[in-house]
C-alpha cells in the first residue's frame, strides 16, 4: 500500500484540512477501528452522540465539527460530501485491481460462433455458447456458463458460477453476480388429469443498462414475450423475478425480495429484505415496501407500505401498535363485561324498587 | 420463423375459424402485445373486462366471443382449450431447438467408472463422478456436478451448474434448473460442550419421475434413510426442502418455499411463495398453504391454510379483517369505558336521589 | 456393506445388551423403517406413546427400556447417549468413503502463484486463483473457484461449485457447501442525480474456524473491514448474510434467515427458518429468534423473541392468542355497545321518571 501525509489526502479529496498535515496515513478504516495509520470518516447517524476514534484523519462535513471535541486527536478534513471523499481516498490507498490480461482463455468452452468484442476477457472453465455476441471490455469468470444466442452490451461483468439461458440480453455495464441465474423457465404449468404439464416458455428475459443482479439471484424467462429489468435497478443476493415481470427503472430491492408472475413496478421502487409481491401486482413510481411486507394489488406511486398483508405505513403502524394492545383490549372488554352486568343487576333491582316505571327494556 | 395463413392456423390447432383466413401469422404475442402479423388467445381472467388488440389472429373458447366486439379486427378461432392450442401454435412458430449433437464432450470429465445411455449429451465442463448411471437420452449442461453413485433414468435434463451430491437418485424425465443442489447434507447437529458437532447424514435423496426442481433450489440428504419428492412435483426457484422431508405426488410449491426437517406431504398439495412450514408438520392430500404462511402441525387433507401462524382460510380472513380494525376496536372501547363511567357517576348519583333503594352494589 | 451381531454391536457402542446377542445386523434405519437386520434408536420425542419397530436391534436408554413393551422383538442395547451410540454404529455399517486420491487434478485451473498444502485435493474444473493459500487436507471439488489471495485453513472442505470472491479467509475445518458465494460486494449505493452508484466495497469476509455454509447461502464482504461468521457457528442453505455483519461464535441459523447490513450477534445465537434482521440489530449472547420472525433493535442477552415485529416470546404468545380471538372481540365490543344503549335508554327514561333527580349527565 502507497501512504500519504494528511495534507496530501486533503487535497486528494480536495478537503480543508484542520490539523498538522504531516500524519501519515496508509489506510482507510470504520470509526471503530481505525489506528493512527489510517483514514475514516463521519456521516448521517455516525456523527450523532459523541463519536471516537483513534484514526489519524477524519473526513467529515463542516457542520460536523465539533462532534469530536475541541481538541480532536486527528486531523480533520473537511468536505462537503464525507463519505464521496471517503471513497476518493479509499479507492487512492486501496486501488481495484484492474482486469486481469485473461484475454480469451484456451480453457474456457467458446464456441466457434460466438462473437467477442475487445478487452473482454473470458476465464478458465466459462462456457460461451453458439452466436453468443458479448461486447467489449466485458469480463466473464470461470464457471460462467452463458446459452445460445445471449447478448451482452459493453463493460459487462459476469462473476463466477453464473448462468445465463439461452437468448438472454444484457445491456451495457451489467454486473451479474456469482451463482445468480437469468433466464430459467417460468413455473408455469397446466394442470390435467391428474398432472401438471409444462407450458413452454419462448420467452427472454431483458436486463437493461447499469443493472446489478446479486448471488444466487434469479430471473425467469417471460412465457411468451420478455421478462424485463430496467435500466439502473439493483437487485441484491436471493431476490427472485418471476416470469412476466416488468421492472422499472432505479428500483432497489433487498436481499431474499420474490416477485410472483407478471408484477410490474414504475420508477425509483424500493423494497426491503424478504418482501413478497404476488402475482399480477404493481408497485408504483416511487413506491416502496417495507421488509418482509406481503403485497396484493396496487401499490399508489409514492406510497410507502408496509405489513402482511401490506397497507399504508401509518395505518400499519398503528395497527401494530393495537395489535400489541389485544391482549390488554381482551382484559378491557371482560372488565366492561362485568361491570356492565353489574349495572345490569343493579338497574334490574332498582327496578323492582321503582313501581313507578311502566317500561322494561327489550331483552 | 415460419407463417401461417389464419386459416391454416386454425387447422393446426383444430380449431373454427372465423375471419378472412388469409392473414399471415409469423409469430405469437401476449394479448396487449400482439401485431397483425401475430396470434394471442383470451383465456381465464383475460376475457373479463373489454380486452383489445392489435393481433391478427386470436385464439379463445366460443363463450368469449362477443368479447372483442361485434366486428373484431382479428381472425378469430374457436378451440374448447385455448391455452392448450396457443402453446401449439407457438411451438410451431417458434420450433424449440433440438437436443445438441454433443454426446460425450471430450471436455466434460467424466469418470471411466460412469455409464451414460444412449443419445445422452454432455456439455464441456461438467463432471461426472464414479459409478454414476446416466439413462437414455438426458442432457448435462455446462459446469453440472454429479457425484459418485449418483443414478438418473431416461430423458433427464439437468441445467448448468447444477449440483448432485454423491448417492442421490432422479426419476425419468426430472428436470433440474441451474445452480440447484440436491443432496446437500441436512441441518443436524448435536450440541455438547459448548458446540455444535456434525450428525453424519449416511441417508440420501430420491426424486421420482417427472419432477421439477428450479433454479437456486435445494433438497437436502436424509439423515439414514431417503428425503423423497414424489412424482410430478414441481418446486420452484430458490425452495428449501431440508432433510428427511416427504413430499407426495404432484405438489406444487412455489419460489422461496422452505420446508424444516422431516415435513411430509400427501399429493396434490400447493403452497404459495415464501411459505414456511416447521419441522415434522404434516400437510394434507389436496391442501393448499398461502404465500407467506407460517405452518406448525398438521393441515388436514383438502385444507386450505393461510397466515402467522396459519390457520383455515375462512377464519384468517375473518382475524385479518378484524386486526385492520384493532385501532377503531382500541377507540371503541375507551368510549365504551367513558361511557359506563358516566352510568356508574350517574347511577351513583342516581342512587343518592332514591333514599327508598335499600341496598348499594358491591364496590 | 460388513454385519455384526448384536453382541458386537452392543461392545461396538459401549452399550448394555438384552436380548439374544446372535442377531446378524448389517444396515441402520428409522424406527418405522428399520427391517430384522437393521438397527435403530430411540431418543426423545420417539420413545413417548408406544413405539413399534421390526428392527433387529434398537439403541436405547436405560430409562426408556419399557417403551417397546416386556416382550420386545428387537434386541436392545442400553447406552447413556443413544444418538451418538448409532452415530456409532451407523459409521460403522456405513464407512463414509475416505477422501479420494485426486491431489492436484491436471484439468483444474491453478495459479502458479497459489500454494496448495500436503494431502489436500483439488478436482476437475475447479479454479485457485492467484496467491491463493490453501492448508493441507483440504478438499475442493468441481466446479469451485476462488478467487485471488483467499486463505483457507487446514482440513477445509469446499463443494462444487461453490464461490470465494477474492480476499475471503476460511480458518480450519470451514465446510463450504454446493454453489454457496463468499464475498460478493454488499449491497450499498449512494443515491445521487437520480441513480445509484455503487460504493466500492474493499472489505472482506472472515470465516472462522468450524463454521459450516450451507448450499446456496451468500456471505458479502464488507464495505472496509471484514464481515465475519465466528468460530463454530453453523448456517443453514440459502441464509443471507450482508456486509459489515458480526456474528459471533456457535451460532445457528436455519434455511432462508436473512441479515441485513451491519448486524452483530452474541454468542449461542439461533435463528429459525426464514427469520429476517433488520440492518444494525443486535442479537444478544444465547438469544434465540423465531422462525419468520422480523427483528429490529437489540435482543437482549438469553431472551427468545418471535413474531413480526418480534418480542419476547411470552407477550408474543399473549399478541398471538388475543389477535385470534380478534373477530370475537369485534363481536363482544358491538354486543357491549348495543346494551349499553339500552341502558342509556332505560336510564334516559327512569330518568324521566324520577323528577326529583336535578343533575342530567353531561353529553
Amino acid at each position: 500500500m502507497s501512504s500519504l501525509t494528511t495534507r496530501e489526502l486533503a487535497d486528494l479529496v480536495g478537503g480543508e484540512l484542520r490539523g498538522t498535515g504531516t500524519r501519515l496515513i496508509d489506510d482507510v478504516a470504520g470509526l471503530d477501528e481505525a489506528i493512527a495509520s489510517q483514514v475514516t470518516f463521519i456521516e448521517g447517524a455516525a456523527a450523532d452522540g459523541s463519536p471516537k476514534t483513534s484514526a489519524g484523519a477524519v473526513i467529515l462535513a463542516a457542520e460536523h465539527l465539533g462532534v469530536l471535541g475541541d481538541a480532536p486527536k486527528s486531523d480533520l478534513i473537511l468536505v462537503p460530501a464525507p463519505l464521496d471523499a471517503f471513497v476518493t481516498a479509499m479507492l487512492h490507498l486501496r486501488p481495484m485491481p484492474s482486469a486481469p490480461d485473461v484475454g480469451r482463455s484456451p480453457q474456457a468452452h467458446i464456441s466457434p460462433t460466438a462473437t467477442v468484442g475487445s478487452d473482454s476477457h473470458i476465464f478458465p472453465g466459462a462456457t460461451i455458447g453458439d452466436d453468443v455476441q458479448i461486447g467489449d471490455r466485458c469480463i466473464i469468470h470461470p464457471g460462467v456458463v452463458i446459452g445460445a444466442g445471449c447478448r451482452l452490451g459493453d463493460d459487462v461483468t459476469i462473476h463466477a458460477n453464473a448462468v445465463l439461458y439461452a437468448g438472454v440480453s444484457l445491456g451495457d455495464r451489467v454486473i451479474v453476480h456469482a451463482t445468480a441465474v437469468i433466464g430459467a423457465d417460468g413455473f408455469g404449468y397446466q394442470f390435467r388429469d391428474g398432472r401438471f404439464t409444462r407450458i413452454p416458455h419462448t420467452g427472454t428475459v431483458r436486463i437493461e443498462a447499469d443493472v446489478e443482479i446479486g448471488a444466487g439471484a434469479t430471473v425467469d424467462r417471460a412465457m411468451i414475450g420478455a421478462t424485463i429489468v430496467g435500466a439502473g435497478t439493483k437487485l441484491d443476493n436471493q431476490v427472485m423475478i418471476a416470469h412476466n415481470c416488468r421492472l422499472g427503472k432505479h428500483n432497489a430491492f433487498a436481499s431474499q425480495v420474490g416477485l410472483a408472475g407478471s408484477v410490474t413496478t414504475g420508477d425509483y421502487v424500493r423494497c426491503g429484505g424478504q418482501a413478497g409481491i404476488a402475482d399480477h401486482a404493481h408497485l408504483g413510481t416511487g413506491s416502496s415496501v417495507g421488509g418482509k411486507a406481503g403485497v396484493h394489488g396496487r401499490v399508489p406511486d409514492g406510497a410507502d407500505y408496509h405489513g402482511y398483508p401490506a397497507g399504508p405505513a401509518k395505518e400499519q403502524y398503528r395497527i401494530v401498535m393495537a395489535v400489541q394492545r389485544a391482549p390488554e383490549m381482551r382484559r378491557q372488554i371482560r372488565a366492561l363485561e362485568k361491570q356492565l352486568k353489574q349495572i345490569q343487576s343493579l338497574l334490574g333491582e332498582a327496578d323492582s324498587h321503582q313501581p313507578s316505571t311502566a317500561s322494561a327494556p327489550a331483552a
